[in-house]
């Protein structure tokens, strides 16, 4: 490199993106500003982990090496998304008009989703959309999406869709991102609003976009609650992918602490008898945790950390109130009762009052690196040491945040370039060279056909 | 064992001694009436860590095996005080009538504590007996002691003593009770009012106390801020003295909370801008505090958890009020200001509400227990794995519970009877071979007498 | 009487009855212990308005003269039921033992509730016995009712009873109880579970009561949200009966604070945006409420005292959660979100942790006093002087805590002897006259003869 | 009026002056910017009791027809201040821009306030400059004086003034402001930091502005806990100036809550044991308070509500922490703790999180347009009515907020046209004739001398 008389161009930086299902939503708004902001230095990286020595020699995709896009089925424009979130107090001021450019960027790359026939509410729905912007039915979607000039899927408007042709609709937008944008591997992550537990046999909409991710060969990260890959029928094709992925439902507040606090009950003995809990929040994220049966899904992983770090679930509710006029600040009270020797009874209350996209949207980050980065070292299935990100980890790893940490160091570890997998260089600095491998063969074949790419992932 | 035709009578249940310094305050009471408690079966062990599956086999002395004595400069005895704690919601109504027995077995093994030449305030006051308790002056304490049928010492009376007469004073005290018992072994845990951080150079009354058990043979546990082992003229002492010790401060409410949230900020990459505190207690504890100098003390210790674990020193002060109507019940408000991500300002908040005494004395039984098998294992020094139990551990361990967990579990596994060190039996039902086998290997005893015991220390 | 030679024997002090449906609930039997306790001198009467300087001379029946009875479904006897309350910390412990005699006095005045026809829960339950207490259905009621030796109505067993049959049966109980005790008077106070709102034309077990008490000729206090008097098919009977009443739905707790901080909002014209509130509490109310139909009774007055302090409903919901592991205590947390001024939003907070049967009991003995009066000076209808002490109070008075204390203070002069009305002595001093004057009439008669009696009210 | 053929041109609309001691500070900015705000229209009056109904017709000026100007030591010009204040999230985004024409005007009528000699601190500090913006010893402020052109009181540069030249000087400011402006009358308003209790015989720096806030002929309002008026030395001074005045210390937060809830606590005979606070706040007057002696000040009528309310003081401190990181946000944390009935134990807790500035400002404009007002009516002496506004009323008037409400309305009542006093029209709509017509009846002014300032006034 250094004796040549000549140096060649060199290679451009390797670019990844990161698909964002509910893609104009506050979090991913939140991401993607975010990402803007801290990558030309306008803001320090708090909350993201990653960013932190720790992970300073982990080979993962820098900040400004990720490119955004999604689905939704809102049409607010990012740029306008943000405003709103700036006059909300979650984003600075002046922060949207700072990296408007951006932001114009990833919204073009948002694609309409669209509700699969029969769906009572529609995937892709925004983090915080709600349901109203969502009228469209299947004829509509399909109309909307055969006149979007940058839409793959066209074709398979004017007929009645089954899931398959939505699932190749979205998996078409997600490659069609990749090749576009000429990125050397994208992450498909699920951030829209929490959908109601499944009933029947038709996937959800969050199933649907999580199989289009696997048929587009790219990793996925669930941060909702939702179905997503955790669905029954799609059990065989999250195995044999060879791909990573990860969830369920960010731990961003109430269970974030409870994931400490259980483990200190149970560490000094000491006996919960009830632990109660009540969530105040507005925004759309208060609006749709108000359907009791989205709720529900939202609290089985709170209850879980419990029952995990105390050993036994205790008396206790959690309630869920929409409270619009908290926009998108959220405020979580919890009352522990417990027995202390000789059966003294004890109060622990926490009030925990925070901005879940501000919570929510460095997580996102760090899931979408360390994704991308195992993808490239070639890990496959569960990535079960992200539990320190989750309410309902997936895999059977520990339930206590100190534990959950100690796993992410780990995984860390192995994503290290001399901690062996594929020889890839970092995805900071020799993204190049895989794209040059994987040059001619375009993106990859979601079909079988992604040779050069599976072929690392299945290694 | 099975084959020998005449069964020798079997070797009388090993007997280890706790002795209080303190033993008239309200943790000692508690403690006194719930290993009563907890032995008989009246109550379930909450609270007590040594109780958990994971030291089951660590060679703990049974809770039946503990014989409680201690130092005190106040003369309300533990049945009647256990009757204050009872009437106070501290202890469950009934329980002191219950364990009667035990009480008052124990306060006929406490000595007077008396206050040194020059002292303000005297040693060995009760948890929360309050100065006016100790209004007996050397001469005074010498004279009472020197009509105390069982007290050793009673010759050094009528005249001025040396802060060494009090430290010869007191060991004879705890070797008398060791004799008279016919005990294994015996502990020293301080559990007194938090002293005024020492001035000049005299030794304050902890650390005479503390002598005193180096003296003794014993092992030392300092549960208060107190100086106790940690003044710089018994470094060389505690270094040389074979024994194990450990200290300081037990860790109950506020703090214990700080060791687990302050790792979770930083784990979480939030940065932590102000956290304040304000404790709120009666009991003598509470009016102990109110003097600032030992608020000063205690504050030390809340305030270095978090600088180890955020750090860095967040903003933010820690007041600690006396409010006696709130007799033994104890308040703690901490308010923890955080940025999260782009400079989200969130808030933390935690109500703690305990009885200090309830969640104290569970402590103290553990830290006895542990230390005595320590001891008898051999182990010596500073015993940084119970960094679990202190705000100011000794020794450079962590500061975040979840490793410190760890490590009190590395301990236990130290403990067991196949992890090396002297092959002794458990202390739970081999004691007596233990003093019958070591008998012959006695270190000098500094004061002539308990050589069996010595043989223990010094391995 | 100063100029008789030979005094006469002295009337003996007039002697009141309260008769407590739900007679062995939490409540009742605090009220009765602690009317004990206070009469005589065991305790100071805090929470007791009508104990304060401002009702010393309104002539109110004293503590002493208060007898007490009442319907139940549920078995435990007062004795021991107050046992498990001194157990669970809501009385003090020895209480129970020291007012003993009281309690079995007041025990045997309690009759048995009787569920009437078609009713799926029966009247009179105790305000924490529970459903499952109340397995006996008519018949069952009835045939335990006509062996009771000291119940009425026993006549009545053995057929289907009709509606007006039970208020017959409850009647006669309680004009019994006023005979056999030679009482001056007595007042009926609804304490029993919150019953569910009713639906369809079947008078709900609260309202049975009511029109029981009313025809036996006594003033009538709800201190629940149940229908009681309230039901519009007594409406006309409530009119002409020439009674005072009050309620509905003591407010002890989270309403009692939201009628003090609502008007403050308002009063310093800021803008509350949302008000959201858990309670969490045990025991039998915990369980009754956590019955939605019965909650929504509940909280229909919590929302109405918002409504009318602040001159609109805002957001935010009431949860009220049953955690049986807090026992008899409660704790109500609230959250209020409001704006300042040029829209800066400021939050307010309170946790409230009290015990429900403490803070009722004081307040029932104030009603009855304050309703004994009422009716022997003459006023009939409701009481709307009264509103302190409800959620929901009859009339259209202020909701305001404060103008709801001055209309009370209103009421103690109307009360006071010089205040104009039936010119009767004090309750306190004289009630012998009023019994005199009533003496040969025996009872009052519930179907229009209470002549004596009734004629005072009329007046 | 309306059968006039030549309608003669209508008088200007009157305009009252509002002289502000902190001027630049934040709750003076607040008040500026707001008032311009809600002037305009671009936000409702939340927050201001003068808005609502019951004010409606009382007279007061319109906040359109008030002018603001002030002392202050400190430089930074409120259109900067207002957007730090903007930054912080005190003032919304935007709002300085729209009103920065009015802000540029009311900069121009600050004029500098300045140290008397041997003061340690100078008066006229802003409320969030900091002790480190008053560098300027008297001769700087002398000299800074002497240049400013629009300053009166230059002539005094240069030589060592005595209190009376500093009164002097500050009455000439205040009489220049009124005269320019062709005001109909002024009130000062002391917004500044709160001082140190006085020591000494010196009059502290408030006290020199209310001496000449009487010199000038204004009503004086004291919004902070500082002497000001209420200094010994002043009494007579305030008794025959024949002007109304009201203070001390605006109840902006933990004293309102106070007000309201101590008063629920007596009227509902519930013991209160102990009640404890602990404020944490930034900006600068958390600074301020961080100085114990201020504290003190302030902390007086803290506690003077409690004993005022509950009838007796309760156990418990007050902290105020300064935490810088707060900025301009408060919390108050307030911890009750009261015995019920028979003893039981309970808690209250409150947090109030508000922004300071943003609670004071509304009650300034609503105290210096009742007292601007109270002038107009010939109200003089101690506006005992307003203790509604402050932690330490003046006069002997109730402590419980809704007696205080009560008193507000009878002043108000008072205020209007048709209840006395002199009988000039609103201050609204005919402010220029009543200066015309009240002429003549010139009070006797106090001081004899500053004839121009107090013509106007008089009128």
């Amino acid at each position: 490199m250094s004796a040549e008389p000549f140096l060649p161009t060199p290679p451009p930086a390797a670019r990844f993106g990161v698909w964002l299902i509910g893609a104009r939503g506050s979090v991913a708004t939140t991401a993607i500003t975010g990402c803007a902001a801290v990558a030309a230095g306008l803001h320090p990286p708090t909350g993201m982990v990653t960013e932190t020595a720790d992970f300073a020699d982990c080979g993962l995709p820098p900040l400004s090496s990720l490119v955004f896009g999604g689905h939704d089925t809102v049409d607010c424009p990012l740029p306008k998304r943000a405003e709103h979130l700036a006059a909300g107090g979650v984003l600075p001021h002046g922060l949207p008009t700072a990296v408007h450019a951006e932001l114009l960027a990833a919204d073009r790359e948002i694609r309409p989703g669209g509700p699969p026939p029969g769906a009572t509410t529609g995937p892709g729905s925004a983090g915080d959309g709600g349901a109203g912007a969502e009228g469209a039915g299947v004829e509509g979607a399909g109309s909307v999406r055969s006149q979007g000039a940058g839409s793959a899927g066209a074709e398979a408007a004017g007929s009645v869709r089954t899931q398959d042709d939505w699932i190749e609709v979205f998996a078409a937008d997600i490659r069609d991102f990749v090749r576009r944008n000429d990125l050397a591997g994208a992450v498909v992550v699920n951030v829209a609003s929490t959908e109601p537990a499944p009933a029947g046999g038709a996937l959800p909409a969050s199933s649907l976009y999580a199989a289009a991710a696997l048929r587009a060969g790219c990793p996925y990260v669930n941060f909702t609650p939702s179905a997503g890959l955790h669905h029954p029928a799609l059990a065989e094709a999250a195995e044999t992918a060879g791909l990573p992925h990860a969830g369920r439902d960010g731990k961003t507040g109430q269970t974030l602490l409870r994931s400490v606090l259980g483990p200190m009950f149970r560490q000094r003995a000491l006996a919960v008898r009830a632990w109660s809990g009540t969530n105040l929040l507005g925004g759309g994220d208060g609006a749709a945790l108000a359907d009791p049966a989205a709720a529900a899904a939202k609290n089985g992983g709170k209850e879980r950390v419990l029952a995990d770090t105390l050993g036994a679930a205790p008396e206790g509710e959690v309630h869920i109130d929409d409270v619009p006029s908290l926009g998108d600040w959220k405020t979580a009270w919890d009352h522990v009762a417990f027995d202390g020797f000789l059966g003294s009874r004890m109060i622990l209350q926490t009030v925990w009052q925070g901005c879940d996209s501000a919570l929510a949207a460095p997580l996102v980050l760090d899931l979408a690196r360390l994704t991308l980065r195992a993808r490239q070292k070639g890990i496959t299935g569960p990535l079960r040491e992200l539990g320190f990100y989750f309410k309902d980890p997936v895999g059977d790893g520990p339930a206590a945040l100190a534990e959950q940490y100690a796993d992410l160091l780990t995984l860390a570890a192995r994503l290290r370039d001399d901690a062996g997998g594929p020889d890839g260089p970092d995805c900071g600095d020799g993204g190049g060279e895989v794209r040059d491998r994987r040059g001619p063969h375009g993106r990859p074949d979601p079909q079988g056909g992604h040779d050069q790419h599976g072929s690392e992932v299945r290694r």
